[in-house]
This record gives C-alpha cells, sequence and structure tokens, in this order.
C-alpha cells in the first residue's frame, strides 16, 4: 500500500471488511499450524513505525502458535475466543486488550462458535517468527489449562 | 505505563473502558478549542514504536481541529459522526478508516446525537500540533462544505 495513494476515508462495507483492503485468506494444507483466518492490513504507511491489521478466524479456527522478539498489541473486534500468552489461557471478547511482549508464546482460537477477530498493531520493522519444537510444546503442555487449551489434553 | 508491568490481558469493563487503563477527560475552559472529549492510551509500550489511543466525544463535542508533521491513522469504534481531513468532511460510523497523513488539517465531531469514538495510532516520536491561524480558518472556510462543518456557515 503506497501512503501516497491510501485514500483519506476507507468505510467499512460489510461485516469487517473495508473499502480499499485486501482480504488475504491463509493458505492451509494438512500440515498448516493454523486454520480458516485471514489477514487484512489496514494501515501501512511511510510514515508510521506501526502496522494495523486485522486478523480473523472462523468458528473453531485458531492462529498460529509461534513467538518472536517484536511484541503485538492486540484488540479483539469481533465476537469471543480464548487465547494463550505464555502459560495464560483466558476467555476474550470484543474490545478486550491484549499484551504479547517478546519472546512469548501465543495463539488466538475462536472457540466459543462464533467467528473471532482482532486488532493487531506491530513495528513495522519486525522479525520473524519462531515455531515451537518438540520440545518447547511438551514444556507448554506441562500446564493443565495450556494442555487443554492447545487441544492435548 | 511500564511495559513491564503491562498486564497480558486487559478486559474491557464497560462501555469503551478498560481495566488498567486511565480515563482521562481533556480539561476546557471557554476558549479550550475542543468540548467534551477524552483520552485513554491503550498501548504505550518500550517495545512498540507506535502508540495506540482510544480517544472519545460526548455527543456534540469534537476534537482540536489541528495539523502536524505526524500521520494519523484511525479507526471509529463507537458511534457515528463527521469528520474533517484536508478539504474532505465525511460521515463516519463504527469501525469506519480515517487516514491523516502529515500536515493536514483534521477534525472529529460528534454530530449525529450520540458518542463518537475512535481508536488512533501514532508514532511515539512525534511533533506537537499546530492550531490554525486565522488565515487559515479563513483558508479553511472558503470550502462551503468545510464551513459548515466548522460551524462557521
Amino acid at each position: 500500500m503506497d501512503s501516497e495513494r491510501t485514500p483519506h476515508f476507507r468505510p467499512t462495507t460489510q461485516d469487517f471488511r473495508w473499502e480499499g483492503v485486501a482480504h488475504q485468506p491463509y493458505k492451509q494444507d494438512g500440515s498448516a499450524p493454523f486454520k480458516d483466518i485471514s489477514r487484512q492490513v489496514l494501515f501501512h504507511e511511510d510514515d508510521l513505525a506501526g502496522e494495523l491489521r486485522y486478523f480473523e478466524m472462523d468458528a473453531d479456527g485458531y492462529s498460529t502458535l509461534e513467538r518472536h522478539e517484536h511484541a503485538h498489541a492486540v484488540m479483539i473486534l469481533r465476537g469471543s475466543g480464548s487465547c494463550l500468552v505464555g502459560d495464560e489461557v483466558r476467555a476474550v471478547r470484543q474490545f478486550d486488550l491484549v499484551s504479547i511482549p517478546a519472546w512469548t508464546w501465543h495463539q488466538f482460537r475462536a472457540t466459543a462458535g462464533e467467528p473471532l477477530g482482532f486488532l493487531c498493531m506491530v513495528n513495522v520493522l519486525r522479525d520473524r517468527p519462531q515455531l515451537p519444537t518438540q520440545d518447547d510444546l511438551a514444556q507448554l503442555a506441562a500446564n493443565p489449562a495450556v494442555a487443554r487449551f492447545l487441544g492435548e489434553a
């Protein structure tokens, strides 16, 4: 998106879609670490150091379980579901805030029978996510609440 | 706000307020260039180059008419109203996106008989706003739609 060309006004056109914003479903195959999730980049401008994206999962969908150096600042925008940050699992609903610090495992799951959508602010300059090793997963699942969240208990 | 201490989860507690987020009404006197507006800083962290704030006006309230070098990335979060960006005046409603580029006059007005609230992403490092001079105001009001928006026609 070229900031010179971003229109001043981009109305919402239907449920959580926007005029001039590309809807990007993530491709998935049998081995994909996510399910039924899409991304829309709402703001990515030359003169902004932060970027604002909207992610949405269908009911029963989930985001990738991952960690990275960069932080996430999240607001739930649609529906409800549950969320893992570090070793904390919490129910989340519209307008709740979630802070994901550096190097903290995190995942969102649309566990409430409805879509779960959230805004996510990140730095434009950021590192790539890491996926958990088998050891990482075993360590996470040692916590019963986290094991239940991950569907491994 | 110390990023070391921001809790992972800050639920919304009531209409557009959040646990652990200070509600900051702007003080106003007869000469204040804004009306009935409050600020809540949702995310301001050491490891984020952007900051996310929530501003809300009561019905008939308005934000300061101003411009500055830094850009604003806005999503309307509550209600509806109207907005000036440059010489464009538009009705805005929940979830609409508004891009305010560098050095562009802008103002939000809760003109729809209800509160108007919006998220605003900015760079943490940013310049201070400029207010319009009498000449600036005269130039803005030369556009009839802008004059109506400013209540000067």
